[in-house]
């Protein structure tokens, strides 16, 4: 046993909260089961339920301890994807049942325990400062990570910002590691911009080719065209922009028929050497110049997903690393790598870093995150609160 | 009037089948009705309906005067294509209304005009031979030319083989005029060969792209390939050989996933440079090369649709363009244009040269053909046969 005498408190919370089925946007229990968790260790509870048309409504949790300046945030999500073939499950994904040292069940990885975990590091802290905690731990929960993220954390962060809650640093758990508990905290993310492409020609008979102008050749060469794009070589902190085509369609069936038309549709991730409206601006100067070489037209509806964005290596980040450290013996690597996250609405608020559980299983068939991790995850969290409010 | 006292009568058969709404696969009687006229003259008429699973069953009519060689085959459909928004239309399609010397409706210039033209020019001949006709006069009328063209004209000429029915030459009716009656005779197709092109990658994130393999790069460097492709220069009588990609789908709706495989399909239109599987050897090859070149992995599966035919000019093209002369004043161009038609089966047994109304209107809105275009197609099939019977 470590320092800390409840490890088993943070793997029943986690258990408990694996037990609701909370598949987007579904909360099934979740929030409620945290809500009163939180309210018995002395935390201010807002059950925030957002809606827009089109999009299912969702519920949210915006919890607080404390009343004075700064506030600590831990971010995250009570919200699952769903189990997919449950025949190919080796346990029921929603119970939380412990096998090996494992816990098995949707959320185990992404990310119940890493939500359990915050719950219990601040219990521990608020518990050892004896009613003398100076100062705030709050809890931004969503139902709407991995639904269309609307109804969710960046709604939370304008109600917080019309009630004057400001949150100083914050602490997202998503699962941050490729294999190994403690190899990797996330500082940053790259962008992310979707594009949509039409190309439009002239429908035609492919016996009479003269009076058609088919679209597909001309698809291809802005495909190649887009693909061969050098955007840079990265940065200190960020691998090199890349673009990649998701999809291209026509939808032809008749095989005697040229096509009018065709769509694609390409992402990029990128780096902070360019903005949204920069790369808006990079692609379609190259998509212009292929269309006027092959005397062709083309549409293109931008989606501007994110912006890149990196929180500095300092003081933030070095108390991170260095919790990690203390616990695992491990010095993690800063990165910027893979997907996007909520940290992206919540970096225009705070300085924000990100460290979970180990990311393999999660979205898989038996999603899973060993006990000891898990037990390390709250210790670590508690460390970090030990060190910020020292 | 000129020297046939009957023109009133290929107008009023024309306008008797153009009122069966035979849409493939449905004869709507059409068939019955030309058996009727044919057995009126005394031809001999066998019924042919012909099945296979996945296709629907198709009627078919082979007719023939007389028992003599040479046996001279008019080749046609009595089919026609859907008749598309009726509100557009500016008569019944099924009516056969004559407005301004035109005659309007599904049929009228693809091609049941054209098979009352055989009919009525078969007639006047044998009644003009005064029971002396010496040879036979046959007619080749399918239901499926329109459709798969599976149990139609293929079926016949297999079934005549198997009878011991033999044909010496053959003309198609199928309208061959650009724009004016007169202009061109179709004397050979170009081949059609179709290509399924699949591209198979490696299916991964936009953000791990290093642990992905993309095929829409692969595919567009393929169908620039393809598309950059010179077959050949043409020959005298055939344009030069031409491909175009008709479809691209990939159908991924995910704009965070990279594919797994592409699809497309592609349509050759080619000479007799080349033949069907030459063809399919020089696309490999290709193919083979940019897959070398860029590592990657793809399947081609060819439908080998026709191979491209020619009727040499000959003493049989001469009678067609000497009859077209005579009553038109001007001599046609001898073509190899155009899509595929019933002609690329016919040409296994027999010479086979193509001449019939104006194609502007074909499978359109407003379908259409001059009264006095008809009465000339009828005239001048009268001619081929008196000159080739004489
Ligand atoms: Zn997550
Ligand atoms: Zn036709």
């Amino acid at each position: 046993m470590n320092k800390y005498e409840q490890n088993s408190e943070v793997i029943s919370l986690t258990q408990a909260l694996m037990r609701c089925p909370s598949v987007t946007p579904k909360d099934a229990g979740a929030l409620d089961l945290l809500q009163q968790c939180l309210e018995e260790i002395g935390f201010t509870c807002h059950r925030l339920t957002f809606s827009e048309e089109g999009t299912p409504d969702v519920e949210n949790l915006y919890a607080r301890y404390g009343t004075a300046a700064p506030n600590f945030c831990f971010a995250g999500h009570t919200d699952v994807v769903p189990a997919g073939d449950r025949d190919a499950w080796s346990v029921d994904p929603f119970d939380g049942t412990i096998k090996d040292g494992m816990i098995f069940g949707r959320g185990a990885a992404d990310m119940k325990a890493a939500v359990a975990s915050f719950a219990i590091a601040a219990k521990r802290v608020i518990e050892r400062s004896d009613g003398k905690f100076d100062g705030s731990i709050s809890l931004l929960i969503t139902g709407d990570e991995e639904g269309p993220a609307i109804n969710g954390t960046q709604k939370v962060l304008n109600w917080m910002q019309e009630q004057g809650e400001k949150i100083d640093h914050c602490i997202v758990g998503e699962p941050t590691n490729p294999s190994e508990m403690g190899e990797m905290v996330k500082i940053g993310r790259r962008g992310s911009f979707t594009g949509h492409l039409t190309v439009t020609g002239t429908e035609g008979h492919v016996a009479y080719p003269h009076l058609a102008d088919n679209p597909l050749p001309h698809m291809a060469a802005m495909v190649t065209a887009l693909d061969n794009l050098v955007f840079d070589e990265g940065t200190e902190h960020f691998q090199p922009s890349n673009l990649e085509f998701t999809t291209i369609d026509v939808g032809n069936r008749a095989t005697n028929v040229i096509p009018k038309s065709a769509q694609a549709t390409f992402n990029i991730r990128f780096n902070t050497h360019h903005t949204l409206d920069s790369l808006d601006r990079t692609v379609r100067n190259l998509l212009d110049s292929v269309a006027a070489d092959r005397n062709c037209r083309y549409e293109l509806v931008s989606q501007k997903n994110s912006s890149p964005f990196l929180t500095p290596e300092g003081h933030f980040s070095g108390l991170v690393v260095d919790a990690i450290e203390k616990r695992l013996g491990r010095k993690p690597v800063l990165s910027t790598t893979g997907g996007t996250s909520d940290a992206r609405f919540i970096k225009d608020f705070c300085p924000v870093v990100e460290f979970g559980l180990i990311s393999q299983t999660m979205h898989k068939i038996d999603e899973r995150a060993s006990v000891a991790d898990i037990e390390a995850l709250a210790d670590i969290y508690s460390d970090i609160l030990e060190s910020y409010f020292r």
